[in-house]
């Protein structure tokens, strides 16, 4: 049964590291996490940018903290072999650092047009044969592959895969027989819009592919294209609607915050982003 | 069969007033895009505000330019009966209007959420009512409604009808013997990015629903959701690909250029803009 509101439920909550804008030492982002309330952390990899991972990982497990996801993959589009091939690799050892840090999943955005390219449908075959081929060494290290469809204003330069359909027509295409490795993260600012959403979340949910679900709000205006996401509570996506339907496909895993805020949320201190994501999380979502 | 190319092919192309900023009188846009070669124009309402419509109309076949389309209703979706209401009577009065301007088609852009709403089921069963409601006044003066679905990036603000599946879903919903008076406009700008969009152009196509293609690109970066569109051959959309597409489903209609660009097109002369999109649709599309 999803529950109706996250009212003291911070402990199933995680926060993405981008929500305070890599700002901080890793320790410290940790230790506010852990104090404010939540259960997880969502690091990104620039984070972790040349850490001994053994050691993060005591930290972490000393912190209380589980990592629901690791973020993110790179751009598996390349406009030649060499590209392509150094972006498996690169994307190769991020699944290893994954393993390393026991996280629940390894959170893919697959990179938009190639450079120079107009081909959207060659983007979209590179990135299925990326995945594809990146998907036995996530099965050897046991990390669950998360593709995360991005909104549509990111197909030119973040990623071709634009909905959730088209994510899990994915999925099924390279998991044929069912959910084994590979399944999606539902990020409410890039999906809220979609007039299949929910149709979707369903289809999601009965393969047992929902691997995370990302909140943050669609404000408006929005004044920029990628660093003007809203806090929860600020824009008009029904947040709460949406985690139940998340939850009643049967979806039990972290509810992470991910806000990317250049000029409102990034300016202020930490430790209020913190208490305002705690707070809103319980009011709206 | 399809063009290969626009090469002497602009009586088949229209300009969309928006394109030169609604800076001048409509007389003199009229005689500028004429005197360019264009055989069509889409004039936006606002650049017919107070005019004596009979007069305008002779003034349009002086120049000789056919009215592709008449751009635009106002938004459908409203938080009040009363609010409703007066959508619906502006849009019959903008319908007449085309009647009037002979204009080939109604674009119709269909609003986002409602005023302090996040209930976009609720919008988009606002604007299915709407649309039936207006069906009836169109066919009574012959002009078909061509549904523009817009970029899901205009979902909150502008239009809640964000795909062309939904846009076709709509249209048989309303039109279930086949089209009549019910149809759409495809905008490379709002469906370049859909994983489905060659499909459900030939959906369309098959039921001869295709009533507008509009051009221009997108930019990489793009810095402003609503008013930094591209110039065709300046972003990353294959637009001849698509108008191939489209054609290659009958659409034998103009291939209309509408352009929002307040920071480069709209400060540019309106003859070298004209002359510009001369050159990059028989380049590019």
């Amino acid at each position: 049964m999803p529950s109706s509101t996250l009212q003291h439920q911070l402990h199933r909550c995680s926060i993405n590291t981008a929500t305070l804008g890599h700002r901080l030492p890793f320790e410290q982002t940790l230790e506010l996490i852990a104090h404010a309330g939540f259960g997880h952390i969502a690091p990104w990899r620039r984070d972790l940018q040349g850490r001994d991972l053994k050691q993060t990982r005591r930290q972490l497990r000393d912190s209380g903290l589980q990592v629901n996801a690791y973020c993110r993959s790179s751009y598996l589009t390349a406009s030649s072999r060499e590209g392509f091939a150094a972006a498996l690799a690169d994307n190769r050892k991020a699944i290893e650092e994954a393993a390393e840090l026991q996280a629940e999943c390894f959170v893919m955005v697959v990179g938009g047009l190639a450079e120079g390219s107009r081909d959207l449908a060659a983007a979209r075959g590179q990135v299925s044969d990326g995945i594809g081929l990146l998907l036995e060494h996530a099965r050897q290290h046991a990390v669950p592959l998360a593709l995360e469809p991005l909104h549509p204003m990111y197909a030119a330069d973040r990623s071709c895969l634009s909905s959730l359909e088209q994510a899990l027509d994915l999925c099924e295409a390279l998991e044929p027989q069912g959910f084994h490795n590979l399944g999606v993260a539902i990020d409410a600012y890039h999906c809220w819009w979609d007039p299949k959403l929910a149709e979707q979340i369903a289809r999601a949910g009965s393969q047992r592919r929902i691997l995370g679900l990302h909140l943050s709000d669609w404000l408006v205006p929005t004044c920029d294209l990628l660093l003007d996401r809203g806090m929860m509570g600020d824009g008009v996506i029904d947040l709460r609607g949406l985690r139940h339907s998340v939850e009643a496909a049967g979806y039990r895993g972290a509810i992470e915050v991910e806000i990317f805020s250049r000029d409102n949320w990034w300016q202020r201190e930490p430790g209020e982003v913190l208490k305002t994501c705690a707070q809103r999380l319980q009011q709206h979502c």
